[in-house]
């Protein structure tokens, strides 16, 4: 945990006193103790996940040229950091991977690739500290780029979506889909014109936080649309159900027929249900017609995953009025714990037009985490991996503490690969090398007797079995095979408690 | 590799074209493929070894509160990198990981911890690609804070970093050794005043690049030292060899008698000298009092480990002169390795001076991997884990391409944990299948045949055994088996390059 305190810290070289709060930025945090484990365990699931589907991972710099961010991100580019201008070029950090993936995509002039990256990135949005909104965050990301067939790789990445999902524990969850083609042949065949697609799909992405109504009104009064217009899309948007289910309806329009773009989303819509059936991930998804997402950059399927445990809890208004706090958007749910889409110009804006086809997935780690968290019983993990405590037990007339001896022991285990600690004092009591062996998390304690040692003789003690286990005697080139076995029956706690098991 | 090209990239939103430089910032770079591969396994060997003697990992921000970082860095405070004010907290990007370490220590009251951190760092310095001197690029440290007896905690991170150098195949390695509190004590004993310590200790530093003649001109010039002072420093700082040798030198010196700063520091190096025996590095070692450090922050036992890999190239003056590049400094050679040292009032700064003894190292993973890249053959390392390469064999009439079979046979492997992929089309010819999966570097084919498949046959192939070789017909239901037996004999490549097997 993390306590704020007001301190008085000393400038070194100048002697002078400065007044600030010692913290970390806003929307930033450190990670420590069992909480980078889980993470680390989290980060560890998706990468192995990633590699089952033929993934290979880059990275790219934390900030970018700032002209290959501008552009890209609609009215979220206001969210951008930008670093000093202290001569030289302009830069800004990161918004996401996708654009440094399409950047290096073209930089590196690659035709096909299916690349995950598992980095921080950096919004300067209001903190959502409870809901897991951070200003400096981690994104897991797979995405597949080249000339594929249709829906081929995007299918894919709805099945490794499920996959990984079901992979952390997580199996109530739902995969909202939707076709940027569809929707934008929607507005267009209920009067939207072409210049108005993009700001009437951004009042539709606001359907998941927001009733018809607000949205409605936010069409007609924002961004003047006849109130007949936005009624047409009122009717299409409340529309969800298996593909297969939306497709039957969006063939019986009569006004989607003679547009080109609605057609052409319905026909990879088709394709698609078919390949999800190859995958048996039917039962995870919906097609609805409400989904947006905000992001320009989208040119086709497009798609969110959520879940019971990540929606608003059912007296979030009534939490959001009671609360005091700057942050009443806490109440809210975390939101979406997946999303993505498909997106086939963002590589052609930096390679003169030459166009990649791109379709990703981005799994959101900080809300994946806090829904594991709170799931999952921490109390059998430890941050450290040390397996063996060394020790030594003596007093009175000439006792020296043996630190060398135990140096050298300790030494001996880990030039055979053990994990091993020992107290940092030359000469320590039973009790303090006892609690730090428990402090460790260690198995088992090598303790070497004032009477036993000089004797050549160890005495190996399984931790945690009580005061009158005595242990085990055995001399100094037995040590090793005897800790080697008491440790391989351990088993791998932090990998069950990410399955849910 | 990366090509930058001059691009014209398209704004979408306002049509206009934009004529920028298509390339990551100066001094920073991407990393994929099999660079990638390699780095990613020095990290997980370094890790490794932390865990071993008992670390535990953090993650903090890329960017602190700029108050955190000021006065910590003396002259190399200029190459901070400082994010723009846009309304609230003055931020920089981190210019180490020891003074964010501090800031977590003081931050969390934490009385002890061994702690590991692998992460990017940021320094607005002159980039030197070729010596692995960049403006992004990581550091893998491990710092023991906490009270402990005298020099424990210190040869232990000296036996850390000699175990991770061997683990990263690197045996021609010296690991420089001094201390400050004998360097300040040599510059008091020769007649430096106190407020000039520092700045003459950081002219001794230049001693690894520049010869002495030019040190002592720093010294009697631009820092204002009467010549002798400069002639009795020199005396000290030619001196180096085991540690006994050393300190019978520096014990045989009459003017450091009396100097009490010298003294503490013989005496702890004396302390230090017998566990270093007991943790069998002594080899390794070298007492060098013309080891410095440049940063402010060390109070005790500082190193530098430099290996015949890292040094300047013998006719590097030569090569200096030749270079019509900007990045002459391009010639000298990588520099250090690792290094570290005893800061023991650092976190003190951050807590109203509650000192929390530490004492740590960083290795520097750049520079490692560009020995460890020019030593190892990289031939048969593949950037991704693909072991099976799900096919269809056919052609003629009614051929459909077994495009939802290879998906459905593909998602049973997934199921199994398998590592696999096919080709993104829905027909695809033979040759094209094993160009893809070669590029995946796959072990094994799984191959679904015209007419076989119908059958409830499949084929296995292993693959790089020649087109002759026909492979395995095996039932649906044995698959899984036969390809899991095909693949258990794998070995682990990556790791035995690692150690330089």
């Amino acid at each position: 945990m993390i306590k704020r305190l007001l301190m008085t810290a000393t400038k070194p070289k100048k002697g002078k006193a400065q007044d600030f709060v010692l913290k970390t930025p806003k929307g930033t945090k450190d990670w420590a103790d069992k909480d980078m484990v889980l993470r680390e365990a989290i980060f560890g699931t998706l990468s192995t996940l990633f590699k089952k589907h033929g993934g290979v991972t880059i990275d790219t710099p934390v900030f970018e040229l700032r002209e290959i961010l501008t552009g890209k991100y609609g009215e979220d580019s206001k969210l951008i950091y930008n670093l000093e201008d202290q001569g030289g070029e302009l830069t800004s950090l990161r918004y996401d991977l996708t654009v440094p993936f399409a950047r290096f995509v073209a930089c590196n002039n690659i035709a096909s690739i299916k690349r995950y990256h598992i980095a921080k990135v950096y919004r300067r949005d209001q903190p959502a500290m409870t809901k897991g909104r951070m200003r400096e965050f981690y994104q897991c990301d797979f995405d597949i780029a080249g000339n594929y067939d249709t829906m081929v790789p995007d299918s894919e990445i709805l099945a490794l979506l499920c996959d990984g999902l079901n992979g952390l524990g997580i199996q109530d969850f739902k995969v909202k889909l939707n076709h940027r083609k569809i929707l934008d042949g929607i507005f267009q065949a209920c009067g939207v014109k072409e210049e108005d697609v993009r700001k009437i799909s951004s009042a539709v992405d606001k359907l998941d936080k927001s009733p018809w109504e607000v949205v409605k009104k936010e069409m007609v009064v924002e961004k003047g649309q006849p109130e007949e217009v936005a009624d047409k899309i009122g009717e299409f948007v409340k529309h969800n159900g298996s593909i297969r289910e939306v497709l039957e309806y969006l063939q019986s329009s009569e006004i989607l027929k003679s547009n080109d773009s609605a057609q052409k989303g319905i026909e990879e819509m088709q394709i698609l249900a078919d390949y999800v059936d190859a995958f048996d991930i039917t039962q995870y998804l919906s097609f609805d017609l409400s989904l947006a997402r905000g992001l320009d950059y989208y040119t086709g399927l497009i798609y969110e995953a959520v879940t019971a445990a990540s929606a608003p809890p059912e007296n979030a208004t009534e939490l959001k009025a009671k609360s005091k706090d700057d942050d009443a958007s806490a109440y809210v749910g975390v939101g979406s714990i997946a999303a993505g889409g498909r997106y086939d110009n963002l590589v052609g804006m930096f390679s003169n037009g030459k166009s990649i086809p791109c379709v990703g997935v981005s799994f959101g780690v900080e809300r994946l985490f806090s829904i594991i968290k709170n799931r999952a019983n921490l109390n059998n993990i430890s941050a450290n991996h040390t397996d063996v405590f060394v020790m030594a037990f003596g007093g009175g007339e000439g006792w020296n503490g043996f630190l060398k001896e135990r140096m050298e022991i300790t030494n001996k285990l880990w030039k055979a690969g053990i994990n091993a600690e020992y107290l940092y004092k030359s000469k320590a009591n039973i009790r303090k090398q006892f609690d730090a062996a428990e402090k460790a998390g260690a198995k088992l304690a090598v303790i070497l007797g004032k009477e036993e040692y000089p004797q050549g003789q160890l005495r190996i003690k399984v931790l945690g079995q009580g005061e009158e286990n005595e242990g085990e005697l055995v001399t100094k080139d037995e040590l090793l095979a005897a800790v080697q076995a008491k440790l391989s029956s351990d088993i791998d706690d932090i990998s069950r408690i990410i399955k849910g098991l």
